[in-house]
């Protein structure tokens, strides 16, 4: 038999310490502020049926589309055609099982129903720079909403997420828009299908698509895209909507009625012009201002939350507000070129994705925080966050024979809280202290037959011994003074490396 | 089209705030303990390539027993037939994936390489009573450590992890055995294939599983398997495996070696003479003794750790000491129906591990502690812990065009670290009340234009309500005096919300 080749799948990766005390503390800080508006959490199998999960990943619109499905093993091969528990797969996002989970417990919750969930979910996507098939999100919803004060209630809870994070007031921003809006526009224009949110197959749908690509390709790619179509750099022809001149002004126009600046007010006043004529784009008007009122009343003023007409988000249950989170800080990488990211977090009001359960709407609204790409974010604003919690101290084995003298100081140092490993590994003491280097301890402890004798112990200080040889140019030189190690007497071991870690007596 | 029928998959569950709470508190104390230690967190993927995983599952020697398995997405239908990357998997345990980090990493880990890892499993079981297909173990493991000193170690920490969890002295035990031991006695006793630990399909592989079937079939049952056979109570024929009355009797005898209250000590003399004949089986012995030289060193006596011959752990992979982590209080349903409990944490070492990889052993040891089963077993033993971290304030909606009043209400008791819900469904305020009810919150508020006017707010206690409404016979006569209900100013709010729930000012 030959050796299997170690590796991992594409689009999957292994994280260390220092990332995942950085997520761990992420999440727990998202947590609280959800918590401290009432959602109560909740988990649910990374594994759904395929017909409960439905199809509403963007522009994928197969079962195999975008998911990881595979054949449910309950089910027998020769049974499987027809049978709708056949094929099950890992979930995509958190919210097609929320509405699975919302319409199979029925009366049994309550409504509203608010609730918080972290949870990996699963893509096959492209993988690419920063792109992963595995990843984390962190949701709240409110199901059984029908205001929109939930909506400008979860526009706060974006806002407060970016604080608790770290993030300062001006280098954020939460970008809101209004479906109707657009859809009045779009109905006003005399664009197909306008009226009705959820044909996916529309030209409505389409044009929605393609202004969601703004980001992307400019407001040239997508004025190309809106009429005939577009040539990309690869000379690949992508077919447009082919809206006339006069249907594809008025979209601009739409797109780029936020002036630099604008308050909400301002922009909600310049949206009733462009959609005046329609009655469902006054309702969404109506909307975005009764969301701003409630966001004052919270102190939440134009600096963290914007009304912004270009911000579609390409998910197709969207009925009504949806919103965006986005660094508006200059971020640059490691190498100090600037680095784009799209939106760390995003929602929107979806009153139908219960319907296709229950046949009945339910009102529901909420977001979804992406963990892994603000994550990359905070480090590449925060580079270091200080050591993950692993070892403070490792203790040395000099002489196997006293081993239990070193169990012993170990069991001391983890009673008096100070995280401590025992080398069990083999080899001399200078493998052991480079050991100690590698994984980034700040202090190891050496005892032999000499020290044991004066009843000492040997500490060495890591941390200084790799700041003076950073910066001493010639290592020897500071050797000689040896500051980074001491003895200090066995008796008073504990209380002299807490005090050297600046633990709080 | 039809709709779906909203439902989870068989063996999989969704969870609530109540005992995620719990859940999360545990594993915070598992991770306390493992950092105390030096273990550094590690995350891997929950899919991994079918060939790296391996087939370490017990009595499953199939690629599909046992594991969710599925075609990779990246490898088209026509070339799969022979390539090693068309099938991936949902990961079964943390230490397969563990396997393939470090022999993928090689130079690049520390070496001893200690991580802990907490994470979701899939296994295709028959799901029963307790019993899921997904569940969560938190892991911890040594690479590169020879020396017994390590299992010792880690049997010390599932001892220390059983008091984290508020398990009381005595009523937990970890049982620790060492394959080597039991090879030596099977090795004596002329079973076939008891010199390498390694080929399942041995004659004293079966017996070896046949041994570990011990809690469940007791003495009988194991006697009757390891001779002819066994008729079970559907008259279900299992082949045994016939050996000898004088192996039996052996077996027997070693099985029950260890007296009720032997020390580890004790057992260990007793175990001597019975494998005396044997090179390996002396060396198991040996083991066990360094072993109890360290446990004894840490100050953990026979009340927290025995040695007892009939652990056996069904892994295959295991090759010299093995433990596990049971609780031996009786455990009592809610009906009061005494619950058994298998080990609720278990491991050893298993020096073959990466060998499949990289052809070479590496020596290591580590241990799982399984999530679910442990919080099962902490329900029973303390029902209620509490309220989960949710809503303590529910702020109720009388007059809707307040509502800036009442969002003030809310962000108030927000900002002095108040879990505050503001109603935003629909429905009169009784339809409210029940709503604060249902989801267990302590205070609601109420405020109309009566209350705005007077600049007051009516708070009422709901579990005083409760408490009340279950004590006194007549609900009637308590609401006389309505002691759950009280006027405060408005603008002492906060401070009387924070006194009534106890914060800490």
């Amino acid at each position: 038999m030959s050796r299997p080749k170690p590796r991992t799948v594409k689009g999957f990766r292994d994280l260390y310490a220092d990332d995942l005390a950085r997520r761990r503390d992420m999440i727990e800080k998202v947590r609280r502020v959800y918590e401290s508006y009432g959602f109560a959490e909740i988990d649910t199998p990374a594994v759904e049926f395929v017909d409960c999960l439905g199809k509403f990943l963007p522009e994928s619109f197969t079962p195999a589309g975008g998911i990881f499905a595979f054949r449910n093993p309950d089910v027998a091969d020769d049974d499987a055609a027809g049978d709708p528990d056949s094929w099950v797969s890992l979930r995509y996002d958190l919210t097609a099982p929320l509405a699975r989970l919302v319409s199979e417990m029925g009366e049994k919750l309550p409504r509203p129903f608010r609730r918080w969930q972290v949870g990996t979910v699963w893509r096959v996507e492209k993988p690419g720079l920063g792109r992963f098939r595995e990843f984390t999100q962190v949701d709240f919803d409110s199901v059984g909403v029908a205001s929109v004060a939930a909506d400008a209630e979860a526009c706060a809870i974006l806002a407060e997420v970016f604080e608790a994070l770290g993030f300062a007031r001006g280098d954020y921003l939460v970008r809101v828009n209004d479906r109707k809006v657009m859809q009045g526009l779009l109905s006003a224009c005399g664009v197909a299908g306008a009226e009705s949110a959820d044909d996916d197959d529309s030209l409505a749908a389409q044009v929605l698509r393609t202004v969601d690509k703004l980001d992307r390709l400019g407001i040239e790619g997508v004025r190309e895209l809106l009429g005939p179509g577009r040539r990309d750099e690869t000379t690949v022809w992508t077919e447009g909507c082919k809206l006339t001149a006069a249907q594809i002004a008025r979209i601009e126009e739409f797109l780029t009625a936020r002036g630099e600046g604008d308050s909400r007010t301002a922009v909600c006043d310049r949206l009733l012009e462009l959609v005046a004529e329609s009655e469902i784009g006054r309702e969404g008007v109506e909307e975005l201002r009764a969301i701003d009122a409630v966001l004052t009343t919270l102190g939440i003023g134009d600096d963290r939350v914007i009304f912004d007409p270009t911000v579609v988000r390409g998910l197709a249950y969207y009925t009504g507000p949806v919103f965006e989170g986005q660094v508006v800080r200059e971020i640059r990488d490691e190498k100090g070129r600037p680095r784009q990211f799209g939106a760390l977090m995003s929602g929107g009001r979806y009153d139908g994705l219960v319907e296709r359960f229950t046949g009945q709407k339910a009102p529901a609204t909420g977001a979804s925080v992406g963990v892994d790409r603000t994550l990359e974010v905070l480090k590449l604003l925060e580079p270091r966050q200080g050591r993950p919690s692993t070892a403070e101290v490792l203790v040395t084995v000099m002489d196997k024979a006293r081993l239990p003298d070193y169990f012993a100081m170990a069991r001391e140092l983890r009673g008096a809280g100070v995280r401590t490993e025992l080398f069990l590994g083999g080899g001399r003491i200078g493998k052991q202290l480079k050991y100690a280097d590698r994984i980034g301890v700040p202090l190891a402890l050496i005892a032999g037959s000499d020290e044991f004798d004066k009843g000492e112990v040997q500490v060495k200080d890591l941390r200084l011994g790799a700041e003076l040889s950073g910066t001493i140019e010639d290592r020897d030189e500071w050797r000689k003074g040896q500051p980074a190690q001491q003895s200090v007497p066995r008796a008073e071991l504990v209380e002299r490396i807490t005090a050297m870690l600046g633990h709080h007596g």
